[in-house]
């Protein structure tokens, strides 16, 4: 009996079904200094427990995306081993802060399935929970993947497309019940700009720059347990080049974009997101924001913030997504759609 | 008067002599996210806490290998800073686990010694033990390694060579008390396979590979505090190349062997190890395993499982570890003889 | 409104000028663990929480150049985002240890301001607090910086350059008030010599060495939080070249000198630095130290020791510091000034 895991094919998933991902993980302080090393990471509300406690919260929570990665990296096995393109996210919602000793595990439910024409591969979409000790859910989003079919004889699942929302509706954001911006230390913080500040439509050049490396992508993706064989094994893809994680550079162009948006403290709400292209070691990434929507969400001092955070390499310009065609840039590396909660 | 370490040379070990080792070090969950960002670790026992408390322990134990990269680092500077070769384990063995807090520190007795018939060098044999704050042991093992004399005239000691077992007896093995695999999630563990799906003889091959940076092998190098320099300076060798620990190679070949062995998830002895050939920047590293031998443990749940554990550059093969001539192929990095627990 | 931050130019500060540093930062045994991944650091008094213990503190403190980096890296954004140089260090004073848990702020005073007679630039000196969660001084340090001013026509301040200390007098130094080396161990910190054994004048070479990898020091850097984009973005030089930091070498050296000063346990005084060349990826780093000074502290068995810290790449020889033109020689990195405590 073959014992080692060969990932699922599209025919392995039927509507409804919910697969419990393995490998729970305990976080601490080492997953934070570690994040706050491989990204240049600033945000007050999760750098410093001080800060964090002056905004009503018991100590700082882990950064939001560790929450992401982690409970990303366990779908890894399950969801995405024999995907042939990561195609989007939706609905995703940030439910409650993750904690120093806090356990995560994930699960994914099965609402979606498309055969594609050509019989060779599909669509699956997947809605995933992360779970702490306790059961309580502290991430949700649905996620969708182009997969390979093992056996090509398999018949079609019966088309079943979720009707996914554009964007989560702001009344839907989960704010920390204790959060409250009242007395929010803008100078701690970084910045004077307050949500207020901000202006539909308006574009923002985080200005700075990483040229990644491959020893950082590994260890950051190793450290969410993520196990895609195109990450690590150079002798994987034909070009002898490492693909790098996609949440790589979601992260590393969050942390770029606290140049202007310092006090887009805690992400709450993913709408969509794209890798536009791959990025490998050697690119030096670069970071803009677009502000799309706006609202109150009735807790003290804070407001809600829609951002269009995009990721580019080198020819990158902020403002600059698609082409006549309507194709991402070739730069382009991300285009993420979210939600953010700021001082109003 | 010189202040540095020249490191001891092959008459100045004497037999029965104990060399109590510098440097004791407390290990907290930093060391464990730098671990499983540093290698594909995702054994659960290890990386959970609720996991864990499930089998019946407190927490989450660091990592068995955190615990003997730990205590052989600091036998560096007293044993094998001017070793030509490190030329074998045996005897070893875990007597508890290791946990956030815990603060480690080495001792090694000479319990065998002899001068080559060249005269220009010696095989030390050493037992190393690890003890954590309170004086009890966490490992012991025994090593063997080739050093230089620095005096040639130096008189050869009497050959003193050690009887040591081919492998650590089952019923020597020391399962954590509370342990218990009775309740065991094989779901979250990763993988269904139990004791009683591995015969004897087994090959598997865990499929993934990882491309190795100088970046990572010399934070992993460092973090257990080796100081070996032929780790760290790219100028201390001849061909400028940073020869890797060979210890990084084994945790690298142990994280890997989660696919196929995901619940083999305590290494409890070691029974023996070659570092076939060396390893550097550049080599992908992928892992096979054999099975050796089984045993029960009389603990709950547990079986002992031995298994061959090696390592490989691009060319090697499952199974294949060595040539017509009985030595080791040239891609063998690593053949490792290792108990571990596992569900029955 | 442009949203980021352009940093300070020379005409942005006045005499007596206090700016309060953003994003605190909580530190825990993530740095830890992540700071002696980075660096060969092996001071047993911050490896090791018993041994601390033996010497009279509660537990291990982080290492002194963990509180240095972080409380420097807040003040980039402000202070060097546009330094032309980074001129030099100056009454550098440890106050008291930073512990897993607290959380690190930093603020600067305006001491001194000249404008160069080119009048594109000025030096700016500042004398930098880091802080505590409870408001203590943890460390405080004067630095001056070399500043582009923005407005060639902005008129020039009043000339005013502070008078500083060549060195902090002894009787000035912090020693925390429970230390005592009364019981020192010093085959667990590693090396026999003590306060007594060192003579002024005495020059050491550390011997070993360690080839810098780019991805090591953008970690580091990243994790004290400091932006600045030359150690970052190979784009942003013309030579294609990140600048290393130069704290990286700063604790490099002081990592690599433990091999000779193992008991030169904690840096209480700054009491000058120069950052002599540049340091780049592919520089093997080496380093060697020369005996200032020596005192009493007056705290059972400490003894203080004023040290000479020189790191060199390839080609710079112990006790070679400066051409005969008085300049520091082109191997030179770094040449630091320091006082540390020692067993007496």
């Amino acid at each position: 009996m073959a014992k080692t895991n060969p990932g699922r094919f599209f025919e392995d998933y039927a509507l409804g079904q919910v697969i419990a991902h393995a490998v729970p993980r305990t976080v601490s302080g080492g997953e934070r200094a570690l994040y706050h090393a491989l990204y240049p990471a600033r945000h007050a509300l999760f750098s410093s427990d001080a800060f964090a406690q002056g905004c009503g919260l018991p100590a700082a929570p882990l950064d939001d995306l560790i929450a992401f990665h982690t409970v990303f990296g366990k779908t890894v096995p399950d969801i995405s081993l024999n995907a042939v393109a990561n195609l989007g996210y939706a609905e995703g919602r940030w439910h409650r802060p993750v904690w120093p000793g806090d356990t995560l595990r994930s699960e994914s439910e099965v609402i979606g399935l498309k055969q594609n024409s050509n019989g060779t591969s599909g669509v699956v979409w997947v809605r995933t929970r992360g779970l702490n000790q306790t059961g309580e859910t502290v991430l949700d989003y649905v996620r969708w993947v182009m997969v390979r079919k093992r056996d090509l004889d398999a018949p079609a699942p019966v088309t079943a497309i979720p009707d996914l929302a554009k964007a989560v509706a702001a009344d839907d954001l989960v704010v920390p019940p204790a959060l409250s911006f009242s007395g929010y230390d803008f100078t701690l913080a970084g910045e004077p700009h307050r949500w207020g500040d901000y202006e539909l439509g308006e574009v923002i050049d985080h200005v700075d720059g990483v040229t990644v490396e491959e020893a950082e992508h590994m260890l950051a993706t190793r450290l969410w347990q993520n196990t895609a064989k195109v990450h690590f094994d150079a002798t994987f893809r034909d070009d002898g080049k490492r693909l790098i994680y996609g949440g790589h550079v979601i992260s590393l162009a969050r942390a770029l974009s606290f140049n202007g948006l310092a006090n887009a403290q805690m992400i709450v709400g993913l709408n969509g997101g794209a890798h536009a292209n791959p990025c490998f070691a050697g690119d030096t990434v670069k970071a803009w924001s677009e502000v799309l929507d706006k609202a109150e969400t009735g807790a003290p001092g804070v407001g809600a913030i829609r951002l269009r955070l995009v990721a580019v390499k080198a020819g990158g310009q902020p403002g600059a997504l698609k082409g006549e065609d309507g194709k991402y840039l070739p730069e382009v590396l991300l285009d993420l759609d979210y939600w953010a909660l700021m001082p109003l």
